[in-house]
Formats: C-alpha cells, structure tokens, sequence
C-alpha cells in the first residue's frame, strides 16, 4: 500500500482533544488507503519546560544529559496517539526513536540522521498495522545514547521517514494554515503562498519563518520529497496548504518572495584580534566544538597586525560562545582584547529566487528601511536573500516597511 | 568501592529545589566513598497526570502503549538529577531502563525483573564514574518494548539493582520519616518503628501503606538487602528511618504492629454461579488474564449447584473485570446470574508477626469495630494479619479506634 507521512507539530497534539482531532484526519487517510506514518512532537510548551529545567539547573549542560530530558515529550504524544487510533479501531502501535531504531550521530542536541531502517516498520504493517507512530525529534546515537535533532526536528524526522518508505507525500499538519509571505502577526497584509520553491523555504525557514525546520526542508529539496504544510485547525482538501516544491513548479513569482525575521539574535564582536592566517579558522573551529551556531561573519580590515571580527548567534548561545572563546584566549591560541556582546538585535530578511534575474533589490530594501530612520548593523547576502541585523526594538517596523515596499500582499 | 543504593520518591524530586537537595545527599555518601546508583521516581503529579491521559484517551488500554507513555516522568528526573550531581562535580551519568538494559517480562504496566546485567555501569564507575542515575519504574521486554513495574516500581527497581550490585544498604528516600504504626493523618497517635520485619512490612505494603512497594519488600527478603526507609526532607544520620530488616533481629515487638488501610478496593460478587469442579480456576484465570488484580475471595456454601463468588480488587479495575465476567458469559465458560459491584468499601487490616504466638487478635478487633458499631462485610486472615472489608466511610473511625485498642502508641 502507499504510504503518507503525516507530521503534527505541538500545537496539534496540544491536548488530548486536539490529539483525538489530528486521529480523525490520521483515519481519513487511512481509509483511502494509505499505511501512514505519524510523526508526532510533544504536546505544545512540554520541550520548553524542560529545556527551561535543564538550563535552570546547568547552564553548560552536558548535551547527552539534555536530550534524555527533552525527547521524554514525544513519547508521551505518541504514545497516547497509538491508543486515541487503537480506540477509533485503526490498527497502531507507537515507536520511540531508539526502538525504530532512527540511528544519529554522536552530535547530541543537534544530531544528524544516520540511517533509519524499515524493516520492523514494514514488517508491521504487513501483519495489518496501518499506523506506525514515531517519536519524533529524537534518534539513538551509536553508543546507544539518546539524541535529538534541534528545535523543530519533528520536521526533520518526518522527512527522513518519508524520503525512507518512499511516502507518497508528506504533510505538516501546524497551527498555521501554510506558508505566508511574513508573519502574519507582525503585517496583516501578510499572504499565504500556494506554492514556494525548496530553495525559498530554506531561507524563510533558516531566517526564523518558523513553519518548518531548515534541514526538513534541505532533506526534502535532496530526497525530492513531496513536502506540504497545512493547517491542522481547518478541514483540509487535498489541495490545502502550501506545497514547497522544485523552482521548476512553481510559473511565476515575485522578485522577493517572503520577508523573515529572527528576533534572537545576538551580535558578538572580538575587538582587536591579532590577525594571522588561520584566525578565523581557530575562532570557528573553537565556537563550532562548543555547540554555538554562527550566522554572520564580518571582519572589519586590518590595522597593524589587528582585527576586529564580528558575528551572530543565538542569544540563548552567547555564554557558550563567551566561554569558549575565554578558554581559546587562556590557552593563549586566540589573542584578542576583548568580546562584546549585543543581544538587543534582530535580523530581517528579503528572500526570492527572483533575485537572481533581478538587480536593485538590495537598494530598495536599504533605502525602506533608512525612511524608517532604521540603522542598519550587519549585511549579509546570498544568491536570493539579503538580511541585515538591526536594533530589536525596530524589527517589526523593518518587516511591516519591507512587505509593503516589496508589494508582497499582491501575487505574482 | 562499596556500592550504595539510594531510591527518591516522586515528592523528594518534585522541583528543581528538591532535586538538588536530593543531590546533595548523594554527595554526602559518594564523600564517604561510595559509588553509589541513584533510582529516581517521576516528579510528584507527573505520572498520575499521564495514567489520566490513558485513562481518558482509551479506558481499556492496550498496555504496551501505557507504559511508552507513563514512562516518561522517570527519564525527565534521572536526566536532571545527573545534570545536577555534574554541577556539584560529581560524575554521574543518566540510564534508561532501556539503556542498563533492566530486563522484564512481558507482563505490561505489572512487569517482572528478569535480570540486570551490571558490566555497563560498572565500566562506567571504573572509568571513574561515581554516580548512576536510572530511572525507577521502567524496563524492556524481550521484544524491545517498553515496561513499567507498576505504581510504586521504583522502589522494587532500588532493591533489585541493590541485589544485583550487592550494595551495601538500599536507602529509600521519601516524603515521610519512617514507617509508622499507621497513617499519621488517620491517627494522630500513630508512632514511627524504628525496625520491622520483611513480612510485616509485606503485609502493610499489601495493604495500602504506600510507604514502599510490595515487591520491593519481597525481593528484599529474598535477597537480604538491607532497606532503610527514610525522609528526604530532613539532614539525616546514619540510624535515621525506619530499617526493614529479617526477624530475628528485631527483639521486642508488639502483637500487633500497624494498622494498614486500602481506600480504592471494590467487592465483587458474581451471584448465582452454577457451581463445578474448576469454576473458581475459570473465574480468577479469566480475571488475571484481564490484568485484574483480586485480592480476598470467598465463596459461600453451594445451594443447589449454584453458589455466590465475592472477591475484592482496585476500583479502578472494575470496568476491566466486568468485561473479562462478561465475555466469560458469552462465551459460555462461566454461567452466573449477576455480577454486583460494591465500589464504597474500605479494606482494613491488622498486623503483626507476634500473631503467631498470640491468640485473641481476631476477637478483639472484631470486637472493637463491633463496639463502634461498625458492620464487617469480608473477612480475610493470614499468619501474621487480619483484614476486614467494611463500608469506606467508617474507615478512619475504624483505623483509629483498632489502634488505640492494640496501644499501639506505646512501644513494645
């Protein structure tokens, strides 16, 4: 039989209601036909309490220790969507990571997907299972430890299992209704997008468009897996939501796309860092180990054998990032004079593969948000986005300015 | 170095706050040289918050999935607790049932220890590990599922890794100080024992002292692990608590040693059963194959081949031994005329190992409760207890009154 994958984010199993909801569309597929796969998250607020427990009770936590705190959710969520199908007589059993088993690397809170087999599944539903409901979020590393894939990475596990059992389609069911050109939060005028190419959605989605995980989506965009988000709080047609898919489906489309933002952001600066080939090699490679993702990357030129360099990251990183670089100053393999930390920025985003065919876009984006009397911080760019960090208290005006500017509430 | 055993209950770990007071004592003994292995419960609330769930969502639940779910609590704890010894710079590391691997039987929700390999914690404490945190409650089947020990399990999961480590004493921490005569908020005369016995203890476990599970008194017994119960909410000394202990080395006990009391026991009475050789065997074998757990049976005199069956059990397994009668019907196994549940009874008990050499207990608790006027609806006696089933509201009334009856506030 075909199979369908169907991801339920946290708001969607948010309570035992909403659980027996997302079983009912779970059951409508199944009648058509389809073994399904559920991947499910914790009920909504359950991972930030616990990240808050274990931030609360070690700052620098040991990340094995953290992801057995923070997996416990999904296996509740499962669990209980196993026994809300077995009670509307669809045949279902759940699976958590390590049983599945989803194998991951070592790289704990932020582990990679290594293999996920498919025989014990298969073999399942070919005594007549027609659920198979997995833990998401979380895998078992080669040493038998618990580990889990970052914040948002039901997504991810959802299209691994799809590009696995070669799914027909996989479906985000999310507490919106689809992919919008911004948060519709922030500009009212915001517009949901029938179609959005992989490349796009990378971007909104690396950018903080929080709809979707960003590797979900490289995975998808490599495995070619029929990726749709749609709302889990509406009746759904089958032509519901927005379907991210290849540039190639998609006729036409506005120069810039989506406006993202990110409100966590913070900006570090390295003043006066004794410049030598490799610097920025040891000041990475020292941030990577230690787990903190960087976004930015600015030096400034240098004067007389110094530096200034700069970069983003997470706010809720910066100590992480404060410390590794204090261990690299003492052990006396990074010289620099000080590390100054601004963690009141935001970054804003213009994205579009229209981009490419098109030139002033930064130009325009610059000159909106300097009528604002928006400072700009930090540019970057790549081939079909320009971001710039600027002060959080602005950021929604950023956005809102930048929506209209780009005429994003008009389709293509 | 030597091992100890230290089990915390549900409330000594129900925040961050009693986490790291919990911790702390486990300092202490790693200080005095111990490698000592911590058994957490679920913070306090969190596993009755999940039974409801499962309750909710499937009232007759396929037990599989109730344990993936009500699992979770432990691996929450054992995580934050290992995180916290880490701060206080104890290495400690955190085990899943799973992980040791703690292996059962198949017997979900009610699961047997079958074995307990110790070379993977072992290594670990050569390696220089000093504390192992696992999480109570929980194990895995021979087919990789996941299994709870039943309400309570953690303490079973303390004696037994006690026995498996030989550790030199299993140190059940927990809300209370001791183990009293009878419940304190019932009798306010009730009085901490320093020591008890295995089988009087087994009996007040039986009977609804929540103070340590049956099982775990059982495999203490068996394998003479020295169990100490004992608060989490006060600095202790090393002769604080209450020692459970063989026997023989208790010198001077009173006749009657506690009063137990069980608030959720229902009376069942099959009527009219056609009465034949194996009737009894048919009945309570359908019943233990639902997961029913009878306690007292009686069977009255045989009119006419046919004779009434009352047996008690959880009230919260009534629904479950009303389907297992029903089907019995149907399927013509069994043939009676009614089965009358009577959920508003209590199950009060008297115990103590000087019964045996002591006569007259009987009568006088028969006629204590007589005196309050308090009606006896089911008798049940054994060698060193004797239990009366009446109605639940003269409970308390009947406790207090049978303790000051056998003086129980005086020691022996």
């Amino acid at each position: 039989m075909p199979v369908l994958v169907m991801k339920f984010g946290g708001t969607s199993v948010a309570n035992l209601d909403r659980i027996r909801r997302a079983a009912k569309r779970v059951g409508v597929e199944v009648a058509k036909g389809y073994d399904v796969i559920v991947i499910v998250s914790a009920m909504s607020g359950k991972t930030n309490e616990m990240v808050g427990w274990v931030n609360e009770t070690s700052p620098l936590y040991d990340a094995r220790e953290y992801d057995a705190v923070v997996s416990s959710g999904e296996n509740v969520t499962a669990g209980l969507m196993a026994l809300t199908l077995q009670e509307m007589d669809v045949p279902a059993r759940s699976w958590q990571g390590w049983q599945v088993p989803l194998i991951t690397n070592s790289a704990h809170s932020a582990a990679r997907i290594e293999e996920i087999p498919t025989d014990n599944i298969n073999a399942k539903f070919g005594e007549g299972m027609r659920v198979a409901v997995v833990a998401g979020f979380q895998g078992v590393s080669p040493e038998g430890r618990i580990t889990t894939l970052g914040r948002g990475g039901s997504d991810t596990t959802a299209v691994a299992f799809a590009a696995a059992f070669d799914a027909e389609r996989c479906d985000i069911y999310t507490d919106v209704d689809g992919v919008y050109t911004t948060d519709p939060r922030i500009a009212d005028k915001a517009r949901k997008l029938d179609k959005i190419a992989f490349e796009e959605m990378l971007e909104l989605a690396s950018l903080g468009a929080k709809v979707l995980q960003t590797r979900s989506v490289e995975l998808a965009m490599r495995y070619n897996v029929k990726l749709r988000v749609l709302s889990s709080f509406e009746e759904q047609s089958d032509e519901a939501g927005t379907l991210v898919c290849a540039e190639e489906e998609i006729m036409e489309s506005n120069v810039v796309n989506g406006i993202a933002y990110s409100r966590d952001e913070a900006k570090m600066t390295l003043i006066s860092v004794a410049d030598r080939p490799g610097i920025a090699a040891s000041i990475f490679g020292s941030l990577s180990d230690a787990g903190v993702n960087v976004d930015m990357i600015i030096q400034n030129i240098s004067e007389e054998g110094r530096t200034d360099m700069t970069f983003s990251c997470p706010t809720d990183q910066v100590a992480r990032a404060e410390k590794a670089m204090a261990e690299s100053k003492d052990s006396g393999e990074i010289n620099f004079h000080d590390l100054v930390a601004d963690i009141d920025v935001a970054k804003v985003s213009a994205v579009g593969i229209g981009m490419r065919s098109q030139s002033g876009v930064a130009a325009k984006m610059f000159k909106t948000l300097c009528d604002e009397g928006i400072n700009i911080k930090v540019i970057a760019t790549s081939e079909i986005k320009i971001s710039v960090l600027i002060d959080r208290k602005y950021m929604e005006l950023a956005v809102q300015s930048l929506h209209d500017a780009f005429e994003l509430d008009k389709a293509a």
